[in-house]
């Protein structure tokens, strides 16, 4: 069984009609199985997120965002979110016996489809984008919704589907593919932040640290200890086990220790598989021996 | 979505047309998944694994085991591993959204019903035993298939269901529930076999160790190394990672190491799910996070 995964983020947090409206298009795509939403009312945004077979998710994107294109108006929108568009940033993900190449395919399949039928401005990003400045999605989004107008004049940043013409209703739609992510906090026995601040530079990428691994260091005040925050953005290229003991390490050499750690949200399963096998040492260990695996 | 494992155990295991004839009960029952099949000549013995909702999967196992009672002949069975009928032991393994309690009652239907329908005299055992003596498989199995007419007179042995009334061609069936078990081998960087025999003496239940492991030192000589060969009948009781770490620390008196470990076969997605928790440290952790089991 095929399974990609779609989170579509939408311009709209405090509508709760609307928001039902939009997912209610995604409840009713056969095939396709809605896993978790919310909404935040000062970002003035949702998240939501569904799974399935890929023509059956692009499916049912497509009608959730026609839908919230339908039902949010640009011109009104304010929130402390950046954002470009009413279905701001729809990424594609692929789960389980789906390559990246087709979660890109359905990346830009449903970024055709929503340009031409809603007449929205497409801009491509990460594995699905046209051009290496349009990878990273802020880069996209900079100037927001308020300056794209003037964005889209410049030839640089012309769309890479739908119109070459601003929609002032709907925005622009960012459309993209990326691998699962994977938000993973590990907390250490410390109120130092600057100490925590230490061992975040020393596991991201932008320090130094590994490829895939965004991180900083804040308190948590309340439990009087301090936090590594983090988002694996490829837990194949960096995997958990390999940060996680890098975090143990770095904070040795304060004399601290890992208290505890927390995976947020949803993980796949061969996240998980590649720590057990790590720690048991199961070199031959594979997901398809997981019971539940072979049910799907 | 509820998951109930049924594992049978044949007295045939040359006949590859009678077993596949078997099989085939299972595979045409719609509701049901075949994970796995095998057979041993040796043993002249097949092990059927199957899974899903309970009511269908003790349909399923009513068909498989119907059809091994008319197709096998224990008159004319012989092999090297302890046997007492055609559809020799029948467990049922509660593996997703299903009690043990409830295994134990479709361990009991089950029973009644093949016993009424094909005359065979029915043991249960372990969770769904009727007494604490017939809790053990190797106590009923005592005397084995040529034993049975007489152990069958002694009022200790009457049936838990079926006729009282020995049945030559078909035996015995033992029907029961119990939990996953896991087939989990340690291996250790030594030629010396008594070293590893002491390490299984120290986490097996024989001995003093996890109440729910079997366990045996092994030599590996193609390897060169000794392997620590366990069943886990309770990952749940006796977990994996504590059963490893207890291995680690009983090698390194010895000033040995753990090289690798092999999960053998199939494994529950929860068991691992305890595994990654424990080493991450991620005590809030629930298997309601992974992707995958959102889908079953």
């Amino acid at each position: 069984m095929k399974i990609l995964e779609c989170v579509p983020n939408f311009s709209e947090g405090r509508d709760e009609a609307k928001l039902e409206e939009i997912v209610e298009q995604i409840r009713k795509t056969s095939g396709v199985n809605l896993l978790d939403y919310s909404r935040d009312e000062d970002h003035n945004r949702s998240v939501v997120t569904f799974v399935g077979d890929p023509d059956k998710v692009v499916e049912a994107a497509l009608r959730a965002c026609l839908k919230a294109v339908e039902l949010i108006d640009m011109q009104r929108h304010s929130g402390s979110h950046p954002r470009l568009g009413a279905a701001d940033v729809v990424p594609f993900v692929p789960i389980r016996g789906v390559g990246m190449e087709e979660a890109v395919e359905a990346a830009h399949r449903f970024g055709r489809e929503l340009g031409e039928r809603a007449t929205v401005p497409i801009y491509f990003y990460e594995e699905a984008a046209t051009k290496p400045e349009r990878q990273s999605l802020p880069a996209i989004r900079k100037g927001e919704y308020e300056g794209l107008a003037e964005k889209m004049r410049d030839p640089e940043w012309f769309p890479d589907a739908g119109p070459h013409k601003f929609n002032p209703k709907a925005g622009a739609t960012i459309v993209g593919a990326r691998y699962a992510l994977i938000a993973f906090n590990v907390n250490i026995n410390t109120q130092d932040l600057e100490v925590a601040k230490q061992i975040a530079r020393a596991v991201r990428f932008i320090n130094g640290g590994f490829r895939c691994v965004r991180a900083m260091g804040v308190s948590l005040a309340g439990k009087g200890i301090c936090q590594i925050s983090m988002n694996l953005l490829n837990y194949h290229k960096s995997p958990i086990h390999r940060v996680f003991e890098t975090i143990r390490s770095e904070a040795s050499r304060y004399g601290l220790e890992i208290v505890e750690s927390e995976i947020v949200g949803l993980i796949p399963v061969d996240a998980l598989a590649g720590v057990a096998s790590f720690y048991l040492r199961a070199h031959d260990f594979t997901p398809s021996q997981i019971i539940e695996n072979r049910l799907l």
